[in-house]
């Protein structure tokens, strides 16, 4: 198979996704809570977490559309993360578009989150309508639990000066890569997989989230910002802990460059629009993209790796297309 | 059996539910999560929920040890509606101690809510443990979602000068009685009771939920401050549409009186402290404290009819007890 045959089975899952996502809450009353939730939940984006499902079903020998109803679980559970992370992180746009707590209110964002946890439990299979129920929900549950786990350390980051790139691993664990472990092994028992191929698809799943998240920290600096879809170096204005900046911190040895990163630490974030050159200026002689690029393809050659034990099928073969994907992805 | 009798066993299923609850996330970290999530569900509170599951259990011939898991997972649900509620109503204070948003910050309330969701469908059961558990998933799935619509309406109501009685009825099914029922229903499957049972279990908790709804309306005025935990009026200074206010608006003829109750709804709420006193005397002139009395009353005795069709037992006696008592309380 060629990429462009990978290329049209993603897009043909992402439609499914697509499809099921609007039809969800149209047009459910009261309007105040599903109307942002319809706005939040078609709003574009990769699918990446429930097209991983899909594909993980497939891989282990089953069929990718039974998969489709907990992706669109996982997606769901993923955009309740978004919607919540943003009132946090008072972020004024996500994909080029207004977050919900800016164009409704923080209560409307709030709550919109919250239901939309109760309607992805409800997309997963009972145990009438899988043998492997009880994982599935297993695996959901402790996805929900240690998102949450992920972003408290990430809110506490924001207040402490001395983050090593081991909190940092063990951060962005929780926060990005155990939802795709989710995805992943959810999949794996929708397609009823063998507890090998379900490990070896949660350490491919994790090791392409940590480099998944690592990659975004550099593109929140190195992205086009109508791809990104939000303002450039935002993370480094809500003064989070990024690879770059905990990197940079232990890299920097000039007393002027230390002089700009203790700013960073003690205003909790860049303070004003013009230290954001200054900035870039610095990680690129310090070398820190680069770090970050390579720290990445460590994580996506870790993840190909992780499927060696994997039967070979179109879709383990995907699963490598997916990771070269996502490795040239400028958004 | 006597009174003194379900006096005992409640507190003792109170004391289980109490001593769960203190070690579900005791230690836990980060600390910034797990530090309000322990604090929020240590705060005391009556936790009619969980006893109110257990109590379903025996009712229909189970014993009710058997649904302390499932009780706690619903007073966990409670309790992130509850430190959700707050953040929305900005409420300083609950069970005479500060809210999570207020002692910690708004994001850990966020954050402590969401992840408390996860900890609730831990504590549901397998399908390897119960022979119910789809059932049981599909109830509390169906109560989250219920409770936030609820939520939703409640918060639509502060924008919305001319609710009805039905709306009212319509919000508080769903924010209130909801979670109740879904305690009832959780302990009938919980015990493996019939459909029936479960039915009059569901009707029971129902109009016990819209008696205790009215009765909170009441007690936010009537209730010693100490005994209630927070501000004497609260839910008017918040613009709430209490049943009082409902009812008032509904009655009133004079004009001076309907000059006082269009100031409360242009305002969202009363806007100064000594409009209380004003407004507890129109209540008193429009006898709407005697109607919140006997619109809880009657749903109280509609509570009890429900239980007609249950085997008598001492859990369905109690079911009446319970009734009696929550007729008769002070905070």
């Amino acid at each position: 198979m060629n990429n462009r045959h990978y290329k049209n089975l993603y897009d043909e899952y992402l439609k499914k996704v697509e499809n099921k996502l609007d039809c969800i809450v149209k047009d459910k009353q009261p309007e105040s809570l599903y109307a942002p939730f319809h706005y939040l939940i078609t709003g574009g984006g990769k699918r990446i977490r429930p097209v991983l499902t899909m594909i993980c079903t497939g891989a282990v020998g089953g069929n990718p559309e039974d998969a489709l109803d907990c992706g669109v679980a996982i997606e769901l559970l993923h955009n309740f993360t978004l919607v919540h992370d943003d009132i946090m992180d008072r972020s004024p746009l996500r994909r080029n578009r207004q977050t919900v707590h800016e164009k409704w209110n923080e209560a409307s964002a709030i709550l919109t989150g919250d239901v939309m946890v109760g309607f992805a439990y409800k997309l997963l299979p009972t145990s009438k309508q899988h043998s492997r129920s009880d994982e599935i929900y297993k695996v959901f549950t402790r996805g929900l639990i240690e998102v949450c786990e992920g972003q408290a350390y990430d809110m506490d980051f924001n207040e402490q000066k001395d983050v090593t790139l081991d909190d940092y691993l063990n951060m962005i664990d929780k926060k990005t890569a155990k939802i795709l472990e989710t995805s992943a092994m959810i999949g794996g028992h929708i397609g009823n997989g063998s507890e090998e191929e379900i490990n070896s698809l949660q350490d491919y799943a994790n090791c392409l989230g940590i480099a998944f998240q690592a990659q975004d920290d550099l593109l929140d600096l190195t992205a086009e910002q109508a791809e990104l879809g939000k303002k450039i170096g935002q993370d480094l204005f809500e003064g989070k802990k990024t690879f770059l900046i905990i990197k940079a911190i232990e890299k920097a040895k000039d007393e002027y460059d230390k002089i700009l990163l203790n700013d960073f630490l003690n205003n909790n974030g860049l303070k004003d629009e013009n230290q954001l050159p200054e900035m870039v200026t610095l990680f690129t002689k310090l070398n820190v993209f680069d770090d970050a690029i390579s720290f990445a393809d460590t994580y996506f050659e870790k993840a190909k790796n992780s499927t060696a034990k994997l039967k070979v099928n179109q879709y383990t073969q995907m699963l490598h297309w997916l990771i070269d994907t996502l490795n040239k992805r400028k958004k």
